[in-house]
């Protein structure tokens, strides 16, 4: 019989570029991944030691050394079994996860999940795939293909670039509230469009930044979660591989998140709940028109409807969905291993009630999803969706 | 209440270096992984459509995209989830435990584990560690780490350089029956001791060469593996992280696998064993000394005898306890993705008395190990073992 899995400390540091230029402190990546691992035992305010199992996502590994254990190692948790996981964007969703199946199906009680990233480092562009890309050699790096699906959507539903920007907007707005974000400072749709064109429609300021961090959750089982003051119950998590491509006569194109829907029908049936029950979502928002259609595909809002909605303020805090209160990948960047985690982080503040200046009037169920990849034939090459709740029972 | 778990696919690619140099074929990393996979659907005799879960074991796995989901679109399995696992070089068992794992406790009953890697056309050393590393950077290779172990074992029980030689002579002649290994023209002890020098005492023959291959296997719950011929029972499946740096005064060295020794206990209390019961193992041989160690390690002779044992011939296909029947790393190479999935292939095939010429007489129960990493102040980074037995009880 599967068990209720709850999660009881998050923790996260600061995203930002730490490479030592413009006045930003050098912090190496472990020790990124160290302050959030401290940060979530500290938030829990449980005994290390009873940490049975972790996993560590993270794109950018390095080669022979699992990542994961140097972290260990540092905080005094060596010897307990760890995988480091790694699913593209949706790494940091690929831990915990894992680390939920396992609590679930009972091989054990108490397990860490953590993901961290170091991008700001890494010179010229991110190679997208193993071996060679016939996509990506012929320029389909994520930006076009986002491009792509933001030019079909304006096509197909009449959504504007105003709307696009007030993606941005919002995002922005949300994040000059949240002392861990990257970007604070509020910008315009002007600001916006004026920003440099990286693949047309988007300009820079709808593409999410490369940059460094870290964060971590520690999940329980139910027995264990009675002892903790404010447990947040994981009511689904779901993860899936992508979807081969449609053929052109069924009508569906880039503008569609197949996977996503695939992932998130999965993550609403096993939660027994409907997209009417979600308060808020934390979706990946590489680029602002990725915003607009994980909005679709999690049933938010019809196929085409997400523009207006952005633009009447529905997602805004204060809106009736609000999205990305956090500020989202688009403000916070995008430290791949680490923003799935994150947004599970911001997800349980939220629900807690300890967001601060930009927490949500009494939400009850949250949505997270994150898309891993997306080249080489596959529309992703991972899709995660996480479904948390404050419904305790006892 | 746990389930038993059983193997009843494997498959592997031949392991060599696939680079289109010295009359050798170029063959990209994921059509290895495919030909493994392939192999192991094609083994089973299974309607691939059943599998429901995979991980991919793999170090060198590119940047951004998921490796696994680049061989599931190629064989057809796109959708289904798969974690991609990187524990260095136990990343291979890292696939096969998580598998094991979640059988064993009833998320599903049909699953793929496959690791793969392409070192071959990887210029330079490989790189050791995330971020900076204090013991690699002063010439801490795993080159040097083993040399001190070869030699602190000499120093301490009397291993000669001959004994070590040896390790590699009995691996040749095992290889040379084993048409997946890389290296299988035999060699004399003069010739190990001639070639040349790496790490003193550890000449060239006595390093396992950097490779390219891929293997795979299918495991299932027990219900599912009555509908098969020749399932291989996991008896135990055991994954740690390293241990902290013992203090000198503990009287223990590098010559002592202390996380092996824990996994390895560990591993024979689940299956309800000891190592009197194990009948073959296929051991972590990165260098010749590692054989030696492993051995130790797991119980199969007291500290300091394997070097004798070596001698006496007692490790050989037809002697008392076989070690490395398939030529182990030293001579099929060590593409790390691969390598623990590989053992696992070899103990399946001996156990169902498939391994043809390097065939033992009627084992019944086999032990693998890989160990991952150990710089950074760690011994290693991850310790992997697992037991496989053929007792089926239906």
């Amino acid at each position: 019989m599967d068990r209720d899995v709850y999660v009881v400390g998050v923790g996260m540091s600061k995203f930002d570029r730490f490479n030592g230029q413009k006045g930003r402190p050098y912090i190496p990546v472990i020790d990124l991944g160290v302050e959030a691992v401290e940060a979530a035992i500290q938030d829990a305010g449980i005994d290390r030691r009873r940490i049975e199992y972790a996993y560590c996502g993270m794109v950018f590994s390095g080669a022979m050394q699992g990542p994961g254990q140097l972290v260990l190692r540092d905080v005094g948790l060596l010897g307990i079994p760890i995988e480091n996981v790694k699913n593209a964007c949706a790494s940091g969703t690929g831990a915990i996860h894992e680390l939920y199946n396992d609590i679930r199906k009972g091989l054990y009680d108490i397990g860490l999940a953590f993901g961290m990233e170091k991008l700001s480092t890494i010179r010229g562009a991110l190679p997208l795939g193993v071996g060679f890309d016939h996509e990506a050699s012929m320029g389909m790096a994520m930006t076009g293909k986002y491009a792509m699906r933001a030019r079909r959507h304006m096509y197909k539903y009449g959504t504007t670039i105003e709307q696009l920007a007030m993606v941005v907007v919002k995002s922005r707005e949300n994040a000059s509230k949240n002392p861990y974000a990257m970007f604070r400072d509020p910008v315009t749709v002007e600001d916006v469009l004026n920003s440099r064109m990286i693949a047309d429609p988007l300009t820079l300021y709808q593409c999410c930044p490369n940059n460094d961090g870290a964060a971590a959750a520690i999940l329980v089982s139910e027995d264990v979660a009675k002892e903790f003051d404010n447990p947040i119950k994981i009511e689904a998590s779901v993860l899936i591989s992508g979807s081969y491509p449609t053929k052109p006569s069924s009508g569906v194109g880039v503008e569609t998140y197949t996977t996503l829907i695939k992932a998130v029908e999965l993550a609403y049936k096993r939660a027994g709940i409907t997209a009417k029950d979600i308060d808020f979502a934390e979706v990946h928002d590489a680029f602002s028109i990725g915003e607009l259609l994980a909005m679709e595909a999690s049933g938010l809002c019809k196929p085409g409807e997400s523009g207006k909605l952005v633009e009447e303020g529905v997602t805004r805090i204060d809106g009736e969905i609000p999205i990305n209160p956090s500020g989202g990948l688009l403000s916070c960047g995008h430290p791949l291993g680490a923003t799935g985690v994150r947004q599970v982080v911001e997800a349980v503040w939220q629900l807690r009630g300890e967001a601060g200046k930009r927490q949500i009037k009494d939400p009850e169920i949250a949505l997270t999803e994150t898309l891993g990849g997306g080249v080489s034939g596959m529309d992703v090459a991972a899709a995660g969706v996480i479904i948390l709740s404050n419904h305790v029972k006892w």
